[in-house]
């Protein structure tokens, strides 16, 4: 894995680590689990997991993480830690399951970095990466060093920094544009002169993490790549702070539907037909959905590769041009990335087997216990619909796995009357954590603002409405539709999510969703007050 | 306009040619306007109205905006056509009342669209394209040609082309990128290849249209502005067919943000501060959330400029560099693209004058009869709502003013009664076009299915959901509902588009307003069966 330029491209994923920090993102321990063992699914090379020194709950995910998904045959678990002992001991404890691990150390080399943020000297940055990249030397084979801010920082600066962490032991030089900044032809040059002023750089796989400000993070990475980059890291649908980082799937199908372009870039044959990664491309759009099911993040229609349109025509000369030849207008078969008609394979008379059966096919192994949980959802479902497609399958197995219930306020009843002559009007029964059950109604402005006042009454809990919004999962009227929640409260945001064919119920049962995250931090606040360390980025 | 590189990149926006071309994204001749109003408020250069040949609403659409937007101190006004002088007719007759018009004349140039879709030789196309750039040129001075499929084109034969597009009268060459399939750099080498093989290229401006299929639309634009490329086709939001075109907001911050990378390349010294396009930055956030609303196509959080998360910090230490020194971490002001916190100004006892003026600041003018209108749903919002924002207010402005109610069905009524132990009923009643008032009622899933149900027993319009969706428009638990549905009936897509404080009375007039397309759409095909003219894309 940290052979210096391996002749294809290491995928670096770092969707639990810079993507969970989108604003309202957030992922509880099962979610980040379920997202891994997909990402291990595609074939990634290596898991950023988390930032283990950040929380207690971003430890667990990084040592569950470690644990199962880190297997002798399966991904590098890497853990984020900034140049501080007490980050990277917390990393490597995090990380000691993992077969493969990688601790992934992190310091500002820009002046005004070091100015307004680290408030230290040069000289004090140089000492502390020879420092700090050799004490993770001593933990774990496996070392990234990253110069936060690389593409503001002064160019003879960085190559000393770069070139001490490869003293100090780093196998692995990440190069960040950490407010997404450049131009591909200035990140080429960057890169060229990395590659002709820092002594040691052959002796190291040399990585880039490229932000999305300007629109340009897969062009950046792309020519990286041109000019013997041999990591990128980037996120399922590009997901990350502000306008997100560089998208996996853009980057894996450049490389696909390029192969000839860019091969010679990578020493091979123009005409060589080995993959350039080593994802699994057919794995793409599932997790896709996965990503964007448990972040709540949402994926436009027109996005690149996994957007709903990505593959849609509508103009007649087109769907003209595509029946007479296909290669007229597309450059990529949507098979390609695992996306096919929505087949539509089971109903109310579906027996256990072939639901099981079927679930399998997609990929989903469940013990007997989640089976059971599963298949009595879907009975429900089944019971107010005629047909229960693939994608009902992944919303109902997702919501009833990965958001499991939590411990808190418990939604048992919900009745709404609406309309347009008539005040909106809820009765809900709740039942409070202390198990005593209690009921109220109110009215609102509708029926989804009318459940929120009267689980308001019962609950408690203060907090803003910051987003809502529905997406159906599946085409037709008697479709399942998705509600998402954003809450605002102590200053961070809180996701809940829930599907329904009626969505004034999976209104309530998400809004419950997010107040028992929020009641759960509020309570672990009070039991174990957060050190001042948060989370970070490029 | 037309001169040859001008010494600032013009911007040529097709939002309302390709990127209505979008699946679904389909507006009616009020909507176009609205845009192209507020396209002209953002100062492009060029507005691509349309295609006029290709359905009497195509043609009417770019006539109204020709004559309403196209004025002597406005942008120049632009009909697409193909290379047959039936198109080329009704694009200089469409575009008749402009005081700037522009006729855009496209053909295929690669041998794979000559051989499976236009089925003619390389000769025959290069005298279709001498003799239609001189048919157009004889009913305007300024002609655009666009040879189709450029970057797959025989190099050779493309400059074949272009040479003779120019001699008979071009006075724009626009280079597509119709299958999204180039990187910067070979962009940048086509374009330099062009510069020294066309004999004529100084004569005209050079223009590319990138699409984004890979995810490098923005990158390859800009490559090109960096070998004397003067003029960029893009669209709000980046949308478009399949992944969509170039950004123009990313396009053109990044020529704001990088002004001194970019002033060089145009042939300024690297600290002028003078802009490098005309458009008004501030006006991009309005324009962005109008073009969303309009065509229902949803931007993602994480979408570059313009996305919800684009200038949103989560993790804590951003948050605290972003307070210790702004610059740390953000290239940009959120202020440049006209976003600022959402203002709440006006309230239920909020009069009309108060109204009135905050619209105008808001940059709505509206007639006596539209601001009634407006008013009277504002007032309606009001009593239920404690407080409306800006944002309530343009979905109120654009709720009854660009959408307005169709001839048709007309929803009277509409009341639900759901919840998780009863059977979700809806009761509507409706006034069919012949103006006679039926009412039924019906059972479904949940309480939008219930109504929809109930509504298709009294319309009766065959269709299928393909897409329903529904976005807070504003925070708070009170907000406004936007809801988007998307119908496919007779193999088309049709949108309705509705807001209310309740999301079911919102669901059941999006609904009514997608049925109502539906129903004019299939009186309108009786009336006038379509030519065998549909949209086209590059």
């Amino acid at each position: 894995m940290s052979r210096p330029r391996p002749e294809r491209v290491i995928i670096f994923d770092t969707t639990l680590r810079d993507g969970e920090q989108s604003p309202g993102a957030t992922l509880n321990v099962e979610e980040k689990l379920a997202i891994a063992h997909q990402l291990a699914l595609l074939g990634v090379d290596v898991i950023e997991a988390g930032f283990a020194a950040a929380s207690p709950g971003d430890f667990e995910a990084v040592r569950s993480i470690a644990e199962q998904v880190g297997s002798a045959d399966g991904p590098v678990i890497c853990s984020l830690a900034r140049a501080v002992k007490a980050d990277i001991q917390a990393a490597a404890a995090a990380l000691q399951p993992a077969a493969h691990p990688r601790i992934h150390v992190f310091i500002s080399a820009s002046d005004i970095h070091l100015q307004y943020q680290l408030r230290k000297s040069r000289v004090e940055v140089l000492a502390i990466v020879a420092e700090m990249v050799a004490y993770a030397k001593d933990l774990v084979e496996d070392v990234e060093f990253s110069p936060m801010d690389a593409t503001r920082s002064d160019p003879d600066y960085l190559y000393q920094v770069i070139e001490q962490a490869i003293q100090a032991g780093a196998t692995t030089i990440n190069i960040p544009d950490t407010v997404g900044y450049r131009t591909p032809k200035e990140m080429e040059q960057l890169i060229q002169n990395i590659q002709a002023n820092v002594p040691s750089i052959n002796q190291v796989v040399l990585s880039v993490h490229t932000q999305n400000d300007l629109g340009l993070a897969t062009a950046n990475a792309l020519a990286a790549i041109e000019h013997g980059v041999r990591q990128i890291e980037c996120t399922i649908n590009g997901i990350g702070e502000r306008a997100g980082n560089t998208a996996l799937e853009e980057i894996v199908m450049a490389l696909e539907v390029r192969k000839p372009y860019f091969n010679p870039f990578l020493g091979r044959s123009v005409d060589s037909s080995e993959s350039l990664t080593r994802i699994k491309t057919q794995e793409i759009y599932k997790t896709s959905r996965l990503v964007s099911h448990l972040t709540a993040m949402q994926v436009q229609p027109n996005k690149a590769i996994v957007g709903a349109n990505a593959f849609a025509h509508e103009s007649g000369i087109h769907q003209d041009g595509v029946l007479k030849h296909r290669e007229t207008y597309e450059i990529m078969d949507a098979a390609a990335i695992g996306l096919s008609e929505n087949q539509i394979v089971l109903g109310k008379h579906s027996g256990r087997s072939a639901f099981r059966t079927r679930l399998e096919e997609l990929g989903f192994s469940l013990s007997e216990a989640d089976l059971n949980k599963a298949f009595h959802r879907f009975k429900e479902i089944a019971d107010k619909k005629k047909e229960v497609s693939d994608w009902d399958l992944e919303a109902i197995v997702q919501d009833e796995l990965h958001v499991p219930i939590e411990s808190g306020f418990q939604l048992e009843h919900v009745q709404v009357t609406c309309g347009d002559c008539t005040c909106p009007t809820a009765t809900v029964t709740i039942v409070k954590p202390n198990g005593k059950i209690f009921t109220d109604a109110a009215v609102g402005t509708g029926p989804v603002d009318a459940v929120y006042r009267a689980i308001n009454r019962l609950v408690e809990i203060p907090n803003q409405l910051v987003e809502f919004s529905v997406q159906s999962v599946t085409e037709g009227f008697d479709a399942l539709g998705t509600v998402t929640v954003r809450l605002r409260s102590d200053n961070c945001l809180f996701t809940g999510q829930a599907s329904d064919t009626d969505i004034v119920v999976a209104s309530a049962h998400a809004y419950m969703t997010a107040l028992n995250r929020i009641h759960r931090h509020l309570e672990n606040r009070a039991k174990h007050p957060q050190p001042d360390v948060a989370g970070i980025l490029f």
